[in-house]
């Protein structure tokens, strides 16, 4: 399984693969600090709601580990401008911000040495890193309860495991059913404009062994009125208290066509990936990224230059076209209100 | 205005521009035999359907002209192989067949010389050119009546000048509610795989000073929910005697998100891309592209080589999601079976 980010404190580093060359090549990268980090996070070198979360976690215990001969108080606020840094990158993705505050929250339990405070957030980015991991599990398991043998499934962008911290969210649920002996088929959304579908997920369903066939984004509502598709998972960057979901661009139009043809939709998402603090999508803030994305893609233009383009990188699917959301504690069912405010609950009394 | 397809007996030649090379150059060429017409048709160097019917046509009297010195038995068997050639480039748009029925009953109605036959046929192929702008000229017209001063509409594909003899069909309409001084903004679709919104649509619009924005695909619903879209206008390459539509693949997925927000969606297509023959959409063959279309974005690679990609070149709108179809002869309404068949008996009328 390939491993999106890591920790090395020998280096000291924060190593990912640079997500931008795969296919073509598997090229892994070192950073150095809360600059550089941000910056990957800024152009996608990783991406995926959880990657980024680990990322920004093994980012301030690097940034604790380099600055350890300060005082904790000094060192507190070096790790507090470092968060900023992180999180100015990208500002769709919760799970950034659920993890740069579960950090800080343990930086500041720890007073007695800077060694000591960066040993303390060493342990929790990599505890941060093994839920994510424990979650993909459990998520794989109750998603793979939802896909019958010869099930025909379709997924949009990358949930898999370049996009967390080592399983997927969406994928983890085909890896599962394939595993349990399930005779699956994915369809895979290619997903401009950055291919996420197209460059990650098929290269990683043919590197798992999942049979899966490629079509443009255009081709969902026809792939399900002839060919069929018996249901849709895709994960998502983050989800609202009463259920409405961030996600790549394109998963709102999957979900209107799902619920057109009477096609279960689910999204796959760990709890990080869950925002109390929003009562519904309209709080979540949605990334626009550069026109040239649309203009054309990997340096080749297809467009005019001076046409504008509007390229947000993120839709939000109402909760009343979702038919339940996966997640390490089980499947969510409307009125998710009520069911994610159990599960977030259920969450912080274990970890209390 | 760019013409797409015309004629040129001194050469002789049909003249197209091949769009595979839009926007970044401008180029002609000149075919010389049904074979050439053929692959151009196949290879989407002249793509829209009334554009291919028109150069079907061309390419008919060109082979009369060129066969002239023939005894008018012979060269209409001759002409009856060249049809065969040009039938078989490219399966869904009905233009194509319509042209060549058209051409071939009147080459069946011409004795006296091969070159009476050859004056007759290319008399009749700049008919079929004209008719199709006149067409054009009508659908804008009766087409501009259903855009409000304001409005923001969406289109997929090319259905524009470039598409057919002249002014276009979707984009017709643009061009004459603009003409009728309302203000409009026009989204734009990219359609993957062969780019057509961004690389046709987005040009023509452009160079005609229509305000235009880009999108991905994926995009449209979000534009939807977030931005608005008053109405949504696509050309057509095949429709059935019910109202069934076939157009670019994504233009189903259109219709079904236009539904899911109560957005008007229009079918734009002259009575020359109604198929009398096919009573619903489940009679209209759907050409199959080639996988590296998907697989690939402008010659670059975007997946892995050996992901196997599925590629329908167009898909189905059922008659039950287009709120209009906007025809030469005015705007057809449901229940479409009555008003297409009023409006095709109307043209056949005429005709005799």
């Amino acid at each position: 399984m390939l491993e999106p980010v890591s920790l090395d404190l020998s280096i000291p580093a924060v190593r990912i693969i640079d997500q931008r060359r795969l296919p073509e090549s598997l090229e892994y990268r070192d950073l150095r600090n809360a600059a550089d980090v941000a910056d990957a996070i800024r152009t996608l070198a990783v991406r995926g709601a959880p990657a980024i979360g680990i990322a920004a976690a093994y980012c301030l215990a690097l940034e604790a580990c380099r600055l350890a001969a300060l005082e904790p108080p000094r060192l507190l606020e070096a790790l507090e401008a470092a968060a900023g840094t992180l999180a100015a990158s990208r500002p769709t993705a919760v799970n950034l911000f659920n993890a740069l505050a579960q950090m800080l929250a343990a930086a500041r339990r720890e007073h007695a040495s800077g060694a000591a405070l960066a040993a303390a957030l060493e342990a929790e980015a990599r505890r941060i890193h093994a839920a994510d991991l424990e979650a993909s599990r459990q998520m794989g398991r109750f998603g793979a309860l939802l896909v019958a043998d010869g099930a025909a499934c379709l997924t949009h962008c990358n949930a898999g495991g370049l996009a967390t911290g080592g399983l997927g969210t969406a994928l983890a649920v085909f890896y599962a059913a394939k595993a349990a002996g399930k005779k699956i088929h994915v369809y895979v959304d290619e997903t401009r404009p950055l291919l996420q579908g197209a460059r990650l997920t098929a290269f990683e369903l043919l590197e798992n062994g999942v049979p899966c066939t490629l079509i443009c984004d255009g081709a969902a509502g026809f792939l399900m009125q002839r060919r069929g598709v018996h249901a849709v998972f895709t994960g998502a960057d983050r989800i609202a208290r009463n259920g409405d979901a961030a996600n790549k661009i394109g998963t709102f139009s999957l979900a209107v066509l799902a619920h057109h043809h009477g096609i279960p939709f689910y999204i796959v998402a760990p709890l990080s990936t869950f925002d109390a603090g929003a009562p519904d999508g309209s709080a979540i803030p949605v990334e626009e990224r550069a026109a040239d994305e649309v203009r054309g893609f990997a340096g080749r233009r297809s467009a005019p230059r001076d046409v504008p383009a509007w390229n947000p990188a993120f839709d939000v699917t109402p909760a009343g076209l979702i038919s339940g959301i996966v997640t390490e504690r089980g499947v969510l069912r409307p009125p998710y209100e009520s069911a994610i405010a159990a599960a977030l609950e259920g969450t912080e009394r274990e970890r209390r």
